[in-house]
């Protein structure tokens, strides 16, 4: 077998067999196919696509191209959740805490921000001393006696992907639904839970800019997962604006204490909703599950296993009963707003850039992250809006850059005089 | 600029401007580009297309990518062929001495063979002792003296055009008609003479199969030496068939000798058609082109001509003369027809194979080629066959694998009951 063939093959629009998915996979692992025969058949489907059949194939031998977790010693139900990412979307640390306490068992690695996107992974550092990178023994362990773990990814998991997913994002390779489906869900594989949700974006402020794209890769994920005899759904929410009230690693944090708090909000909507599909999937009653969810909050319950989860990674947790401890930026600009109306859109994706420009995200792969700097929004979609009225807070530490980053943000929020209808937030399930 | 953003570009089906193929090219040059961003754009292209103004633009900056020959010492009109590669193709032979005979300047540069299709640096080696490798100083001097030289391609001529070439065949990224074009006439453009001729050839021993995408080939290519401001045109021939009577680097060595003694064939057809429009772009009186080419013939000065070119670069031109004395292959097989009827169709890429196979021409970069190997043909297309009448010989010098190499043979010639028209052997002129 040749990889010239493979790559031929894929520019006749012909599907690749197991065996030639399979020859890609441990060619790309062994070194015997090379970066630019690779980023010639990545460009090749890209541009001629790929059948559910050749996606599902690529997932598995992604999967299975390093350490698959075993949880044979985890007592109960191992569930996990995904989101493809958006702007101030802090559900993971709503939806872990409140899953544990209700008794399901939380596997979960988690990375950093990408682009404009946050991370939980950089959110967790707000907890000084919290410890990404347990041992597997330690990881399960943490799972087993918590009943909820967060760390970074294993870096054996599913290495063929991090392979392709970096050539694809050095050669414009990235837009892809198979693709895509098939880098996440094999690392949901490899991650290997009994049950998996994933929480589809789509909007301004995520990659997936229509309903429609998002719902393709949505149903393409939800396939592959039952190819794989996995229980998965996928929630598709809107992205349009932020989901919480703020943008930034510790202030995104606190409005995850506040929903754990019992604050309703957008937020808290959606993280809810994403732990009824896991509940609903681990075969708990339909009729309890909304008053377990409430439950857990209400008792404090949830809270309080954040709090355990924390402790247990040796993270400082009394910044979860305490905020005021939280470390503060230097700066503060508040923003009013110039002419009255009502906001009817967001460039949501920008304010994930600008936050990374304030130094809330890392700008390169080993650069450093401020996760005190950040934005508070004070209105949302829809708001009715005076002229000087404060619509927003930017939080920052270099005083150099604010003029520049205030032009930035006000292009970002706009108002016009007639209100628009606004969108559902959450969509569309899909089982 | 960002070699992605042209990718992204590329792929979108947008035309890449100016300024981005110099930034390519230049980057290929001096290695900023990656071998893995370069064959996703490759592979973007092929499947992509590229624009006559795009295919131009690249084409420029390759042919000016190394050295461009200057001809300011050369009296005369300089002119040069180009085929885009046949079996048994040996214009180069007979077209090269007519013209430096009528007093035309010949500046040519020839490869090797390569895949099936021969080429004429592998047939000069059988007049032994022939140096394909001038100084640029040693060309110009031979093509003042003796009015041609045929030499190998300078190292540095087009260099982007080899890397890309050569990216191009390790990704499945041949058949495109705009890097075909480009990569052709970069180098023409680079060899620089004032008038090209390309002899475009189609059918089953050609790369291009059918009549339309010559077509599309000629076009392309004719319109960049039009922008580039040469006088350039091609001819559309048909290699359903090996051009002359032979396969194998001193058989067709012969055959063109036997034209320039004055034999007709279809050899001698293209060959002096090729000579007509060379002559035409040089602005030749029209009515006394095809008498200057039979004057050339007649009078035994085109042939003059081919020793006096191979003698001044060192060659053994005695063999021109008394072809006898060349070398024999130590074993030849006679084939006969099993069956009567019309040769109908000759797997025409199959013949130069088994030649390749044979030993006739390289089968790896640094092989070698016997040139006394190949094969005789005794038919043509539509030519009457009874059984058992001798309608091939095979030379060869390895005796194990003459019953693998007959086996396939057999396949290569197609006899049915009914006689097929014939289609012309010059079908299109391209100005």
């Amino acid at each position: 077998m040749r990889i010239y063939d493979l790559i031929e093959k894929k520019k006749k629009r012909l599907a690749l067999n197991k065996e030639e998915i399979a020859f890609f996979i441990d060619g790309i692992m062994s070194g015997k196919i090379k970066d630019y025969e690779t980023t010639a058949l990545l460009t090749a489907i890209c541009l001629c696509g790929m059948t559910m059949e050749e996606t599902f194939e690529l997932t598995m031998q992604m999967a299975h191209s390093g350490d698959v977790m075993n949880y044979n010693t985890v007592k109960g139900i191992v569930v996990d959740k995904h989101s493809t990412g958006g702007v101030s979307d802090t559900t993971t640390l709503i939806v872990v805490p409140i899953l544990a306490s209700i008794g399901l068992k939380v596997a979960k690695m988690s990375g950093g921000s990408l682009g404009f996107t946050g991370g939980t992974a950089d959110k967790l550092k707000v907890f000084s001393g919290y410890n990404l990178n347990l041992s597997e023994e330690e990881f399960l362990n943490t799972i087993n006696r918590v009943g909820a773990s967060i760390i970074a990814p294993n870096k054996n998991l599913a290495p063929a992907d991090k392979i392709l997913y970096e050539l694809r994002h050095l050669t414009a390779n990235v837009e892809s639904i198979p693709l895509i489906a098939s880098s996440i869900m094999s690392k949901k594989l490899a991650s290997n839970a009994d049950i998996i949700v994933l929480d589809v974006k789509f909007g301004s402020g995520a990659f997936m800019k229509t309903l429609k794209d998002a719902t393709l890769l949505a149903k393409t994920m939800v396939e592959i997962g039952k190819r794989a005899n996995k229980k998965v759904s996928a929630i598709l929410t809107s992205m349009d604006e932020p989901l919480g009230s703020s943008i930034g690693n510790q202030l995104e944090v606190k409005n995850a204490i506040e929903v754990l708090n019992g604050k309703r909000n957008n937020l808290g909507l959606v993280s809810k909703r994403l732990v009824e599909e896991i509940l609903f999937l681990s075969g708990y009653d339909v009729k309890q599950i909304k008053k377990a969810i409430d439950d857990a909050i209400l008792s404090g319950n949830a809270l309080l296993k954040l709090q355990e989860m924390v402790r247990a990674h040796g993270g400082d947790d009394l910044l979860i009963s305490r905020m005021e401890l939280m470390k503060k930026p230097k700066y503060k600009q508040e923003i009013l707003s110039n002419q009255e109306g009502f906001v009817s859109s967001i460039q949501t994706a920008e304010l994930g850039k600008i936050v990374a420009l304030l130094g809330g995200a890392k700008q390169e792969k080993n650069g450093t992250v401020d996760n005190t700097v950040g934005i508070e929004l004070f209105v949302h979609l829809g708001s009715k809006v005076s002229k000087g009225e404060k619509i927003a807070t930017i939080y920052y530490n270099k005083k150099e850059e604010i003029e520049e980053i205030v032009k930035q943000f006000e292009k970002t929020i706009i108002i016009e005089k007639q209100k628009r209808n606004k969108q559902k937030l959450i969509r569309l399930v899909i089982r």
